[in-house]
């Protein structure tokens, strides 16, 4: 909170805003006006429709000052947006950032924050059109809302999923839950495996293209992308289709144990209730199942379960049991506390 | 902090989320899937642009638990994306909320926010189609996005003042501050004037069905909104459009010194620097001055100066003397405090 810190912070509001208006310059198809004025001014394309969704990123809950490097922040914090847009099946378009910070945070970290947004929304052709920016007294935040595109009646949305469809996952599970584990007790660990948890956690890859493939071909019924942790995320697609759904434990793709050494969840544990994957989970009727990639740029699409009758609830199979899955990862207006707000980012511990 | 009112907040994000979607209900025209998907889906319609703007609202810089009532910290937070929708001439239509919460705010806290928000809402035919909500552990903090149509070539930019054009307010300048000032220094006062004053603060009324009036027939040249006080958002649109400003201080329509007694910025203080009134600033070309209306919905607008060359800055005329008007409003990355920032609502003093 030094004089020196706070002179280095943007001079004033104006300075801020050219900063970023030159970085997000280039004019985008269909932008029509970025940032400067009051708002963006976006035109449409005929044919499609827009998403629209919003994503808040806050310190000791999203991340740790101390913990995160800030590119990875940034990184992160739209990572959530297009991942919303992925889970659509719609390709993104457009960013605004709304960025709270209080005045300890330097202007460098302000820089590599946005960086960690603009080399992301770069190798998405997103553009940044808009935003907010204040000084607060309190902890930093940042809400990012993404506009995506998807051809009119093509959105893949959690509705869709019927009974005997199949249920895939276009990754591996509890990768980002342990990688964050891993940076906190053992930030020396240096070995592949743990770099890969590590790099998963901090630079989460949206599948966009996934997902209007998905969409585009008509493969997916319904369509979700897993933020919150497979038990979670798989109980909303599943209420949200009226349907129930079982997964069979020893076809997830978990992390290896000899990653997870020294953690105290289980690799199952980290697979089910483990968040912040940001891969998509996605039902496909059984007469299309020969459509789905076995991998798509990088990630292996694993077959983990299949949808049932609604009233037998979602349902984990484990040694040939079912038993039921019920919804346990993170979920911010909880009141009890599951292993990750006890052990991960509960900025109340 | 105790648990009777941790218990007191929504039982689970999804209780939280079927209450704002049941509460937001009702099928707005264009709105393709709304509250409950990874994200909301909405059409466009030919021949007009989107608007879309995201604007802050933070505990102790724009508001104060314990001096504004949460419907009104609701109703500013939509107000000042409303306000930017009006400014570019638009129309607004759907808006997503982001609340970032400490777990001391309670369930009634939440809902008379989400009261002010929706109130106001409705009275612009204005639909909560998403959003994001977590609990933090710093101050609360909301963050609006709106989206808002206009005609195709109609908007209303900061950059189209011309040389000669006169320089028009909607509605009286300084109120918001002044109310402020009131509400913390005598909040037993309950004249008419000064509760005109108070009320201004806590509950502004977006001027979009102006904004749009003034962009639909080609009234204006240029619009901004006037949320950072005259100097700050005259100079931002002078400079947009490369010209200079002059005001006429005996015209501008200050508040009454009878209202404003014991307060202490002057009358024209409260009227340059005081921000938050959200009312429009608009320039127009001589020859289209008498389609400007005298009136609309109750706020009287006033000419209050003229565009000048650049090479002259932006003036205010006090007893025949031009002198510099400098930007002294509200802005939140500049580090010398303006009396708004020291008075009113900084958070570090």
């Amino acid at each position: 909170m030094s004089a020196s810190i706070e002179k280095s912070i943007f001079g004033t509001e104006r300075d801020f805003t050219r900063w970023l208006a030159k970085r997000s310059a280039g004019r985008a198809r269909g932008l029509r006006l970025g940032i400067g004025d009051d708002a963006a001014l976006v035109e449409s394309r005929a044919g499609f429709q827009w998403i629209v969704t919003s994503d808040l990123c806050v310190e000791g809950v999203h991340f740790l000052a101390n913990l995160h490097p800030p590119k990875a922040i940034g990184h992160r914090a739209l990572a959530r947006s297009l991942s919303d847009v992925a889970a659509m099946g719609g390709l993104p378009r457009f960013a605004l950032v709304s960025l709270a910070l209080p005045r300890s945070f330097c202007r460098r970290w302000i820089e590599a924050f946005f960086t960690g947004i603009f080399c992301l929304a770069r190798r998405f052709n997103v553009s940044l059109i808009g935003g907010d920016t204040t000084l607060n007294a309190g902890l930093a935040m940042a809400d990012v809302t993404v506009l995506g595109e998807v051809r009119r009646g093509r959105a893949l949305l959690r509705s869709g999923a019927r009974l005997g469809d199949y249920i895939f996952v276009a990754g591996e599970l509890g990768y980002s839950a342990l990688g964050l584990h891993l940076l906190k007790s053992s930030p020396a660990d240096r070995s592949v495996a743990s770099r890969k948890a590590v790099w998963q956690h901090l630079y989460p890859e949206p599948q966009c293209r996934l997902g209007a493939l998905l969409a585009e071909r008509r493969i997916a019924s319904s369509a979700i992308d897993l933020s919150d942790g497979l038990s979670t995320d798989l109980n909303r697609l599943a209420e949200a289709s009226g349907v129930g759904a079982r997964v069979w434990a020893d076809q997830l793709p978990v992390p290896s144990p000899l990653i997870s050494r020294g953690s105290p969840p289980s690799t199952l544990e980290l697979a089910l209730q483990g968040g912040e994957d940001y891969i998509l989970l996605f039902t496909v009727p059984r007469s299309r199942i020969n459509r789905v990639p076995h991998r798509f740029k990088g990630a292996v699409i694993h077959r983990i379960g299949e949808v049932q009758e609604s009233r037998l609830g979602v349902q984990i199979v484990q040694n040939g049991k079912p038993v039921a899955l019920r919804p346990e990862g993170y979920d911010h207006f909880r009141t009890g506390a599951s292993w990750r707000d006890r052990g991960a980012s509960d900025p109340a511990t």
